[in-house]
Parts: C-alpha cells; structure tokens; sequence
C-alpha cells in the first residue's frame, strides 16, 4: 500500500518529466519502425496473444482494480465515477474480446490511395502507413488502456499510454499483460508505453512533444480535453462538444419526427451523439405533440417564446441554453422560420460533431446535408447513430470535429497517413 | 508616397491586430460558406474572370511594383530578393494563366470518398468539402497572391492572404484586380481578404487563431518557415527543410547513378527538392567515377573519410554536414554499408521531405520504398521531381513534410477535408 498512497499523493514528482517523456518517445519511435516493418498478420496475431495474456492475468488485474476501488472510496470519488473505474470478470471478458475484434479488421496500412504513370514513365503510388507515435491522455476509465493500444498497434502506431492517477493499478496490470502477449507476438515492448510517472508535469510534456509525438487523443471528460485542447502543440483529434441540432422541416412526418427527437435526446444521455437543441419549423404540423411526447417521456424542455406558448410545462429557454452540451434529460428547443433560419442557428450554435434534420422533402434534405459543415450530417435518422461501430469502422479511437487529417468516427484509418512512392527506370528532371 | 513610407516602416503598429485579424476572419467564414455553396463550374469561371481582369489591371499592377522595386534598392535588398519581387509583361501574364490553370484543374470539393449501406438501411457517403477558412503567410514573391487566392477558391475556401512588407503596392494592386474579377463571377469580396495592416502583430494574431482560421500556409524562407511553425496554434502545412538524400546501392548501374545523382543535386540547386546528402554503397563498383561527374559538374562535395580517400578534390565533411540544407552546388556524401545503414542514416538524419535509392536490385528498391519514413520515396528517379506539376497533381500550394492531414505535393485535395452525410427512413438507435 505504500506504492499505492506515493501514486495518489498530488505532490508526485518526477524530476525531469520532459526528460521522462522524451526518452520514452525516442524508445517508441525506434520500436514503431520495427512494427511498421512487421507483415499486417503478423501484428494481428500478436494483438491475439495480447487478449490471451489478459485473459489468463484476470486475477491480478481485478487485484489492482480491487485497490483502486478502494483508493477512490477513501478519496471520495462519485458512484458514476466508481462504475466507469471498475473492472469485474465479464468486464474485463469484454476488453478482452475488444483487442481480438480489432485484431480481426481490415488493415488500412499498405493499401494504395491512388496510383498512376505519367508520360515520362515514373509511376506514382499513394499508400497508406502508419502516423507513428500516438499519446493517448485518459481517465478513469481502464478499458482504455487496451481499447487504444489494440487500435494503435493495429495500424502500426506506437502509442504512450497517460491513464488517470485513480486507475493507476488497474491500468499497470492490464498494460503489463498487454505487453507480456505483445512481446510474445513479436512486437516491441516499447512500442506500447505506460508513462510510469502520475506527476501531472509529463501531460505538459506529451502535449508539447512535436516531432517526438505525432498525434494526441485525449480520452475523458471535457476538462481533459479542453486542457489538451488549449495546451497541446502536438496535433490533437477530439471533440470537445457534442451540442446536436435535429431540425424538424415543415415537412417532416409527425410519427418519424417524435420517434427521432425521443430517441436522439433519451436513448442515453450522457453520450456525446445526443441531441441537446431542438429546431421546429414554424410550420410543422404538430409542434405540441412533439413537445408532449418529449416531457412525458422525461425532458425537461426549455424553449423560447413560441415553443413555451405551446406547452405549459416548457420552461423558459435562456441565451446560454443554445450553447449547453446538457448530457442529461433536458433539450433547448426554438421554432425556426424555414431552413435558411434553421441553416444560420446550426451554423452559429453547432460545436459541429452532428445535426440532423427530418423531413420528406428532397430538396430540402439536400440542402441540410450540403450546407450544414459538422463532422456528421443526417437526414431522417437519430443523432445517436453518430458511432464508429454504427458506422461499421469497427472499433473507434474517438470522435473529432477538427477540419483536418480526420472527422467524424475515426477508427483505423484515422489512425493511419499516406506517403507518396515514386518508381523510375533512372529519369532526370529536364 | 506618403503610404509607401508609412507602410514600410518597422515602427507600423495597428491598434488592436487580434481584433482586426479577428474581424476579418469571421467575414471570410461567412464569405466562404457562400463560396462553397456556389457550383463548382461558376467558381471556375469566376476564376476566369479574376484572370481577365488581372491582365486588364497590368498597367497598375505594374506601377505599384515598380514602388515596390524602388523601396526595396533603397532599403538596400539583394538582387535575388528584388528578382523575385520583379515583375514585367510577361511574368504577369504567366500569373493570369496560373489563374486560369488552377480554374481548369477538376474540383475535388463534393467527390464521394466512401459511399455504403448498413443492415439497418442507413446510408453513409464520405464527401470531400472544403477546409474553410486558410491562412497564406510569404514573403516577397507578389505572384502568390494570385496563386494561392486562385487554389483556394478552387476548393472553396475563403483566405486570409499576408504578403511581406516589400511587395505591400504589388500585393494589394494585384489583390484588387483578383477580388474585381471574382465578384464580378459572384464570389463575395470577403473570400478572398489581404490583411490591409503591415504590423508585424497581425502574423501572430493569424498564426493563433484557433477556430477562425482552419489552416496556414506559411510560403516563404526558412526563417519565415521556422517562426510560423513554432508560434502557431493553427495547424500549419509545409516543410522547413528539404534535406533529401539519393542512396547508390550496390546494384545500381553507374551510368544511372552518375546521371540521376549530377540532376538531382545540379539541375537547380535552389529548390526544396535537390539532393542535399549523396550515401554510396562500399559495394558500389565505381564511386570515383561518381564523385568526379559531381565534381566536374561544378560541385562542390564534403566527404566522410571514405569518400576523401577516392578525389583529392573532397573537403573533409564535419558533424553538422549531415543535417544541412545547402540550397547551393554543395554535396555531402558518405559511404554506407549496406541498405541497413542506409536505412538508419536517413532515418536519423533525413527532415521527411523525398529521399531516393538507385538500384537495379528488385527487393533493396522495394525495402527502402516501404522503410523510408519521408513523405516522398523514390526509385531509379531524381528527387528534383518532387514537384506538384511533376506528380501530376496542377498547381500546388506547398510541398508537407508533417505526418498529418496531406503529406508531400500538396494541391487541390489537400485544401479539403470531408464530411460524412448520413441517409435514414426514420432509423433510431436501439
């Protein structure tokens, strides 16, 4: 237990963290050539070994969650908190399969992007290779440490692994079985890295460790990712919002329209797919239906002026309500004259994760789907969908709403760039 | 003259350059939404028209350059700088055809990456949008105005254009013939902005506006290079360095060799594409023979000890040698022992950019084709094809050696990213 009290105290240390983060960066580089250099099979097998490895050190990583549970008890962390923190058989099963379903995709690592030869002869091939060192930043959550290394490893990366301090034990007991099967497959023990320090500096060093780092996926809550967010000078891949629109047009079918507005807001909460503003088209038919089936299935509406007109249960809509990511079981809800209106509030109020609209009117869904500029556009379907599984990419290492590299769901692919490869037989440029 | 004064004073300030920067970003979102709702074919032929009224505005374009040139030998500039500040006929004309190159180039903005149906009878298509908003940082060149406005528009992208202070009366005579031309074609103004302040603040304000601007092109030396990319929290695309290395292995044929190392390093010496590093296999049979086509050539070679011992006529290369760009008919060459150690030298010392091997051996080219990490790999070919127009690719914006987004030549599709449009009949996640 003393380890345990030295990783909890907040005044951890570590001497020279940029120091620490630097040589563990240096050792993945080196050891993501020998895995880039592995056949695709090759690494699918040892990921296989890896779930193997987990499996059979069951006992010792439910040992370690034992003593983060009762470390989070002492400190007082939330039951929500404790949930996501905790680790049981079937549980741990589950991560286990997790790394032999990655295993199992389709390896985006060699396939030709675009390939041609020009008049002089030389032959260009576009192919995809891995990015190179991935540091994942998380928290409670100890699933993450082989969801995100099996993705890593997947597509070539090597990853540095940054857990959070109150699932420290469980996070060292899964990655050392991780890396027992690994290394037994094959691939280099240091191309999956557990920073071995809690000290809150080396997150600094991660986040500004260009050319060391190549991409930042923070796992967590919004405070993790805004602090990645603002700190980082590597690339990140996040979101840091997910305030969904569904819009309801004139011509949306009632029936359709409280299916989906239910479903996108109540269906889980807490996710980042869900809707939290609601736009109803001055227009559509049946507004108070709409609101109805919505409060009577548990929303808390709060609306402005036409839609509290409607309903004597909506309570007042205030000028940050169109701005709030809730999470919870309350919806911000405005009429809107037409699309344009509908257009310019998304455009201005949308953290561009997803937006939906439902309608029968072709045109209109067109529009909607062309000139809304989030990450996801939907017409006629439950911003809940917005999941790389229910993308069919498999597992995802996250959702981004950046513009650049990736959006959306980003799964394997994501995980991966491209190089050009140029073959000649001896051209001089002219 | 009072203006040319004023604007080339270092002392210029701007009251409050985050806000001006600020404003102007938040007109050319607005401008680039409309831009990227326009058709394909009437961007192009509003292209056209900015091309027309560019030719039709040579007369002022070429008085305000000739402010230009007179400011700049009485700041004392060099003769290159002032060459490439120098415009006349025909170089203007060649800036009107770009233009109009760049508007026949095929739109990729609306290409359908991915498109399929899942189970459930949800559709998803991946599609190709615009970036947004970019940002174009350079120096003396008044040519890229009109090249990087024209590849931007292209792709629907609104740019904030920042030229250097020495070719301020050309920039802004040549952004005006531009934004005449591409209203007249219904681009609004605002898509196409050159930053009126020539204070120095007005290049940082731009290098972190995070979320107003989506992307900088920094175009321009290496010092300009540098600074953008250590100040900017706004993604950056280029290169720093080209320091790009040719490989003679021991399977080459000489006559190859001597051929493609003299064009890779001599054709112009001044692009980012020119060898800078020639490594040549212990077991090539005729090395002397290389070095002396180099050296008679008119190149100047730094050696390792191996490389000395072969023409008196090598300097001793030093330490630094290794990891320098010369821009100039200079060349350090080493010798290496096999593709491993060739691997592990450019490994080390290569900035990313295009490295090459020369071989007539099958299995070393494809080797060092896969293991070479840089965004260009080539065989049997010069690296001074590292080139957009060369690639086959029109007009590009830049050559990248970071590992996200676009890497190598980058041209129209680099300016876009993509959105996933999602097609239901009503589906809702269970």
């Amino acid at each position: 237990m003393t380890k345990l009290t030295a990783v909890l105290s907040p005044a951890e240390t570590t001497a020279d963290p940029e120091a620490l983060v630097t040589a563990l960066a240096h050792q993945a580089r080196t050891a993501q050539r020998q895995l880039a250099a592995m056949p695709s099979a090759a690494r699918a097998a040892a990921l296989r070994l890896a779930a193997d490895a987990l499996r059979a050190a069951a006992p010792q990583v439910l040992a370690a969650n034992a003593l983060d549970l009762e470390a989070g008890k002492a400190r007082g962390l939330s039951g929500a908190m404790l949930d996501r923190l905790m680790l049981d058989e079937a549980r741990l099963a589950g991560v286990a399969d997790a790394v032999v379903a990655v295993a199992d995709l389709p390896d985006p690592v060699g396939q030709v992007i675009d390939a041609y030869t020009q008049p002089n002869g030389l032959h260009f091939q576009r192919i995809r290779v891995p990015i190179g060192v991935i540091g994942i930043i998380y928290e409670s959550r100890p699933n993450v440490t082989a969801d995100a290394a099996a993705l890593c490893v997947r597509a070539g990366n090597a990853t540095l692994l940054r857990g959070g301090s109150e699932a420290v034990h469980s996070n060292r007991a899964i990655h050392a079985a991780l890396v027992e099967g690994l290394v037994a497959g094959g691939v280099p023990a240091e191309a999956v890295q557990l920073i071995p320090s809690q000290d809150r500096a080396c997150v600094g060093a991660m986040l500004t460790a260009s050319g060391l780092i190549d991409m930042i996926v923070p796992r967590g809550g919004k405070s993790l990712v805004a602090r990645v967010q603002a700190d980082a000078r590597v690339p990140v891949l996040a979101h840091l919002d997910g305030i969904n629109h569904t819009y309801i047009h004139a011509a949306a079918d009632p029936a359709m329209a409280e299916a989906i507005a239910v479903n996108a807001k109540l269906r889980r909460t807490g996710v980042c797919g869900s809707m939290e503003t609601l736009l109803v088209d001055a227009a559509y038919p049946a507004p108070a239906a709409l609101l109805a089936a919505l409060i009577d299935a548990g929303c808390e509406v709060r609306g402005d002026a036409r839609i509290a007109a409607l309903d004597p249960r909506v309570i007042p809509a205030s000028a940050n309500d169109w701005d709030t990511e809730y999470l919870d079981a309350i919806l911000s809800v405005a009429v809107v004259d037409g699309l344009d209106e509908a257009l310019a509030h998304i455009a201005r109020h949308s953290s561009d994760h997803t937006d939906a609209i439902v309608t029968d009117d072709a045109a209109a869904a067109e529009r909607f789907l062309n000139e809304v500029d989030s990450a996801i556009v939907m017409h006629n379907a439950s911003t809940q969908y917005a999941d790389g599984g229910e993308f069919g990419l498999g597992a995802e290492i996250g959702i981004a709403t950046g513009r650049l590299h990736a959006r959306g769901p980003v799964a394997l692919e994501g995980l991966t760039t491209y190089k050009w490869q140029v073959r000649g037989q001896g051209q001089t440029r002219p």
